[in-house]
């Protein structure tokens, strides 16, 4: 077999069977394939396409490149969510304790990664003494225990995929559905669970720009676990906005307490509630959707939620008097308020922009080298739709330097887009992708 | 600029600007850009395409990517000629001394390069003593002298092309007509021709196996030429069969010899006088192609081009009795006979096979290490349309080695199609291609 022939069959449009993807991803990982011929494959691929069986053998070639973490010691139908990413994005920090509550075992893994702010696990190091790093039978006994664990991610997952992301990500090879798809379930493949609720956000703020391309990316994805035989549900919702109002990192782990509390954004609420009801039908806990959301609103309405997050965070040696008492967390030297600049309704909030002046901040990684600041960041008080007065705070930017903070002042100033007409809010869900097809909102 | 931007540029079906092409083409020859970069351009090239403008940029960049050389020196308009490569093509042996007779000054450098049999210079070797190495003020004076001089190439053509060229042909993208055109016209811009008249073989033993193809190449070539201010004239021609009947350097050279002597094959003396022709137009020796195809005619039958072989040989250190005495040159051991497996009609040659069946036998380099044997080749007897016994000789080969002669025969039985019925022969000359159009016989 030879990579030449892989790459003309592709430019021809044919179909590449198993054993030539194979052939490709084995050979690439292990450096026998140069660059030069994946390169060419990758934009083959970009112009002729995959078909959903290519795409879900590449998906499984990639996966067993690397390490698989066997998560067959936990009891149970270990379901897991993950979010092709946005900015303000709380979610796991909500969705983790309440679903735990609900019987479904939380065996989550995060990295650091890059990004506006830090990653989950970055997040839950506000609480002091919180501890991410733990050998495998400690996690599998915490959440075997407890029902619910996150630890760092340390294994070697789908490197085939690492080294071929970075080589689209410079030879303008990176959009196609295909390989986005697989790259992000190669990943969630190799770490374990039985069954994923996929976030896939849509609009300014998200990769995908558009609702089109964002179905096509879900459906993608799906198509992608149920060849794989790991049950998928793909939620596509709205990221033409911040999600929530905080965007940092000790400020959004207040935000998910506020939130286990009952008294969270309602948008984040709403998602929340939206995928955790997914996670407790995958995991088997519930029939229904209205059933399964009526579990998870109990369970914060009985403050059983926000136990859960406590029992999370002593487990893990983190204090859990700081789910009372808010002061405790990481404080910003410098709270400054960001002003209307004129009277009238907000119509767009540049979630981009705003991930970026929290970015500018510290608040996230540029470089995987880079410290993050977990007490810096930025809150919204005003979202979509909502009237604002000239001179009102539109927005409370929570800074460790003066410099920096009239940076992202002057960032927040022009992300936010105010008109003299009402605006009408766009609904948040907007559609479900199952196995058995497709429903829009 | 950003080499990104390029690729998505040309992703995208957009054109690209000259600074863009010239940063691609000097960043890449410089190794600045890496090689997964240009093979993902290559691949999105083959797929959007460039247009005459692009393709004349792209050539432009690739000659000035490297030497020009400068035959300024010489008097009179130079005109070469370029063959885009088949087999038992011995056209430059011949042309050579029969335009220099009609005062059009011929500087020609050439390569060794690979192939089914050795480069022109390989075969003018065969002539004991015959010099391709000389400084260039030597071989200036040698064409303003005796009108004619043929050179070894060592000057550092387009190596832009050189370095592209070999990572097209491991990623699959060689393909695409305008990165052909470019690549053949870039070192023959480079050679410091004035005119330039080409001979775009088609057929089963050319490059481009169907005459629409051959057409679109040759309109790209004579594009790029008008673009660069060279005139450029293409001829495309029938390469489903060997030209001639010689296949082998010293076969080839005795070819020419009986060519130039007025008793050579009808098809390779029709092509040379057709391409002839068009040189002496070009180099405003002939107003007309029956006044150029005229002088030339008269030239082969007053026996003035045998005798300006004579006259480059002997310049050149190479011993001219061989004209006249062409058992002078190396002989091959061993000479066997290749008979027809059946009586009936050759239907068919397959060109690339015979040129194997030659290469097998040591007439050509497989790498650029081996040794060209002179005396080795195949010289054929019958051709498409001509009437074979059982028996009766189809072939001739040359040899100098008894397991090859096999390997050989075995080779040439296989090439040959004979079938019962009466086959009608191709025209040779397929259509002419100037700035003005393109007219197809």
């Amino acid at each position: 077999m030879r990579m030449y022939d892989i790459i003309m069959k592709k430019r021809n449009g044919g179909e590449l069977t198993t054993e030539e993807i194979n052939f490709f991803i084995k050979g690439y990982t292990k450096g026998e394939i140069p660059d030069y011929q994946v390169s060419a494959l990758m934009m083959a691929i970009y112009f002729q396409k995959m078909n959903k069986r290519e795409t879900a053998e590449l998906t499984k070639a990639m996966v067993e490149s690397g390490d698989i973490i066997d998560l067959s010691a936990i009891e149970g139908i270990k379901v897991d969510k993950h979010s092709t990413g946005g900015v303000g994005d709380t979610t796991t920090l909500v969705l983790g304790p309440i679903v735990s509550a609900a019987g479904v075992p939380v065996a989550k893994m995060s990295g650091r990664g890059l990004g506006h702010t830090g990653g989950t696990i970055d997040k839950l190091e506000s609480f002091t003494g919180f501890n991410v790093e733990m050998p495998i039978e400690r996690f599998i006994r915490n959440v075997n225990e407890k029902k619910i664990a996150i630890g760092g991610q340390t294994a070697n997952l789908a490197p085939a995929d690492k080294k071929l992301y970075s080589l689209r990500d410079v030879t303008a090879t990176v959009d196609n559905m295909s390989l986005i798809a697989a790259s992000i379930m190669s990943k969630k493949i190799a770490s374990g669970a039985d069954a994923i609720v996929l976030d896939v956000k849509t609009g300014s703020g998200a990769f995908m720009k558009d609702e089109e391309s964002s179905f096509k990316l879900a459906e993608e994805m799906v198509d992608i676990g149920t060849h794989v035989g790991r049950n998928t549900v793909a939620v596509v919702t709205d990221m033409d906005e911040p999600l929530g109002f905080a965007v940092g990192n000790a400020l959004e782990v207040i935000e998910a307490i506020d939130t286990l509390k009952g008294k969270g954004p309602k948008d984040l609420t709403e998602l929340c509630l939206t995928l955790g009801a997914y996670m407790l039908i995958l995991g088997e806990k519930a029939k229904s959707f209205e059933e399964a959301r009526g579990i998870l609103e109990e369970i914060i309405s009985s403050g059983k939620g926000i136990e859960k997050l406590k029992v999370l965070v002593e487990a893990q040696g983190g204090n859990p008097d700081f789910v009372d008492d808010i002061s405790l967390f990481p404080k910003a030297k410098v709270v400054k308020k960001v002003l209307a600049a004129r009277t009238g309704y907000v119509k767009a909030i540049k979630a981009d922009d705003i991930g970026i002046a929290a970015l500018v901040l510290g608040a996230g990684r540029e470089t995987k080298e880079s410290k993050v600041d977990l007490a810096v960041g930025v809150v919204l008080h005003k979202k979509i739709g909502d009237f604002v007065n000239e001179g009102e705070a539109i927005a409370t930017i929570h800074s460790n330097c003066e410099e920096k903070t009239l940076q992202s002042e002057e960032i927040i100033q022009k992300a936010y887009g105010i008109v003299d007409e009402e605006v009408l809010t766009k609904p948040l869900i907007k559609g479900i992708v199952t196995k058995d097809g497709t429903i829009k909102f």
